[in-house]
């Protein structure tokens, strides 16, 4: 970020007006974005000034120019992903939009088995939108941060007209170098691999979806939105055969095991009562008429791992908060291949297919 | 991306329909982006397969896991930058939004001496967006990053109800390197340095604003809309001495000075007949009240380069198509540190100060 720290004194403020509207107060008064707070002039750099660079603190950032600048300290493989946040509503049980930013793109760096480093955030704010929700948001973006011990480096803040962007979007990239001896991709898996879930289904999807309100939904499941790369640290010090992870977010387990079935040739078999769901989601889930196969999670992984070492890496996940639940819920075969199949609790075998049209709106 | 290229047999879709609204014609015949473009699933699938895979064609890109995998082949500096692009309209003379997004994010990277090698993007995409229009953007980031020489290795698709984000927003983040003995920052500029400007000023502000209509402005002028990774290249092969680079888009020219002047803390004076302008955006400035030193630029640069070199570097920008009319502008004094000076054609000193306000709204 280009934009500077320093407060200007209030006449110096005064005599900056040379272009556009007049700005009548300091923005501290202001309850509100406004258009100029997008115009890449003094607006903008106070309120990075006020609410991000003090959140997000650290050198690169602070050096504020056109791009930040951070020391690889030696060569090899780098991890890069990004992703849009448009969650609705942008707070709800467990979490927030801008906790969401921060967790959904370190979980993706991790899934690779990459270490998050460093984050960049690109804001693109609605006009009329209260400055306390973009402080609350960048709080929240700094304790997530925090929790993953990652840095936000860079970033960029936008304002678009009333009606043109729904209160905040948060696209967030990370960077992340890979340690050498992981090879961690969706094309790995094997036949004879194990399949571990690192704990219950559809607990952020149920979570936005009762926040979302109109629905009745009396129910106290809070997102099981957080950071994954601890875990996955945990992960690696068990074992280091992990051939796959993937975060079930979007589309659900069921969408993620799909993909991975087709990456790798390999057919995929869960047994149905080893799959962790907590009651209250999935007493949700049958009231409305959704399968907890398909719900996102946010704070949840599915990873794949040779049979030898499944035990090991299980009880290591066992050992953190997040991974407390993890269990074994089926394994990879041959055939059919690029095919899920389900053994359930009755015994019948069902295929299960990647999710098709469109479930929850807006659920990250 | 994690989405799959591969393109489903019919009676395979099918049966994969397990839940959420039907889909009831296959991607190909539907015209507009719709809620299940951004569920995560198949449609998401099937509309980065078509339109963005493709267009974007590069091996971490192809690989589809949750984060892009690339090699660093020297530990180093690495410049990351992040921007978002909320331009209105999207289509205007001289370039689009997806030709913004890939050059916006390349300069900021140029802008600090490294050398831009991924990128990614993150749309955020409006329901009811004609689909073609997705198809145009993704050929135009195609286009410019083939012509900047990068790749784009990773992407997200979000879609907002219809009045929820306006058309396509696009954030891109990017990622170079820095080679060793560059030096380049806002805080580096030092007294007796000289500014140089890469070109005219104001063409994209007046571009886009010609565009967007009801000011019946008849003018001919194109965005200026250019990677600026190869000029900085030609810069460098010139001489070394470049001590501070900016693009002076949102806020113009007079805020990146100054910024500088009071990263550094020194003052610059610039002559203001050598500043040069087109005479068509003259004129549209001058109908419209407004100052081309405040006007949006997206493809040139302003540089502060040391005395000895600068004739090298200006002969070496001369020789680039993107920076034949480079001129000096001015020069880095002491004192008032923290000011940017103009001396006018009549001979009088004013003080110009830093965008206040908001002038042209959702200009990039």
């Amino acid at each position: 970020m280009k934009q500077k720290a320093n407060k200007p004194k209030r006449d110096e403020q005064k005599s900056m007006i040379v272009q556009g509207p007049v700005c009548p107060r300091p923005i501290e008064q202001r309850e509100v974005i406004v258009m100029g707070h997008g115009s890449g002039g003094k607006m903008t750099r106070d309120l990075i000034a006020r609410y991000f660079l003090p959140a997000f603190e650290n050198p690169p950032l602070m050096q504020e120019d056109d791009s930040a600048v951070v020391q690889l300290s030696e060569a090899g493989r780098l991890a890069i992903s990004t992703d849009g946040h448009i969650v609705d509503p942008i707070f709800f049980p467990g979490g927030d939009i801008g906790r969401l930013a921060v967790c959904g793109t370190v979980n993706d760096l991790a899934m690779v088995g990459a270490q998050p480093q460093w984050l960049t955030a690109s804001f693109i704010l609605e006009e009329g939108l209260p400055i306390s929700t973009v402080e609350r948001v960048a709080q929240s973006m700094r304790a997530a941060a925090e929790e993953a011990g990652v840095m936000i480096v860079a970033g960029d803040t936008k304002v678009a007209e009333r009606g043109k962007a729904d209160k905040i979007f948060i696209s967030t990239t990370g960077i992340g170098h890979i340690p050498k001896g992981r090879d961690v991709s969706g094309t790995n898996a094997r036949p004879g691999d194990v399949v571990i879930l690192s704990g219950s289904l559809g607990d952020h999807g149920v979570a936005v979806l009762a926040e979302r309100g109109g629905l009745a939904l009396e129910t106290t499941i809070k997102s099981d939105l957080a950071p994954l790369n601890k875990l996955v640290e945990a992960m690696f010090a068990a074992g280091s055969a992990i051939h796959v992870m993937r975060d079930p977010t979007r589309g659900g387990l069921a969408t993620s095991l799909n993909e991975i079935s087709q990456q790798s040739g390999v057919a995929i078999a869960l047994d149905e009562s080893s799959i962790p769901v907590r009651p209250a989601v999935k007493a949700a889930c049958e009231l409305l008429g959704f399968d907890p196969l398909y719900m996102a999670n946010e704070g949840k992984l599915v990873a794949i791992v040779s049979p030898e070492e499944a035990d090991k890496i299980l009880a290591a996940m066992r050992a953190t908060e997040v991974g407390a639940k993890a269990c074994s819920i089926g394994e990879v075969m041959e055939a059919p291949a690029g095919r899920v199949l389900l053994r359930t609790a009755i015994g019948a075998t069902r295929a299960i297919y990647m999710l098709a049209g469109e479930m929850l709106p807006r659920i990250c």
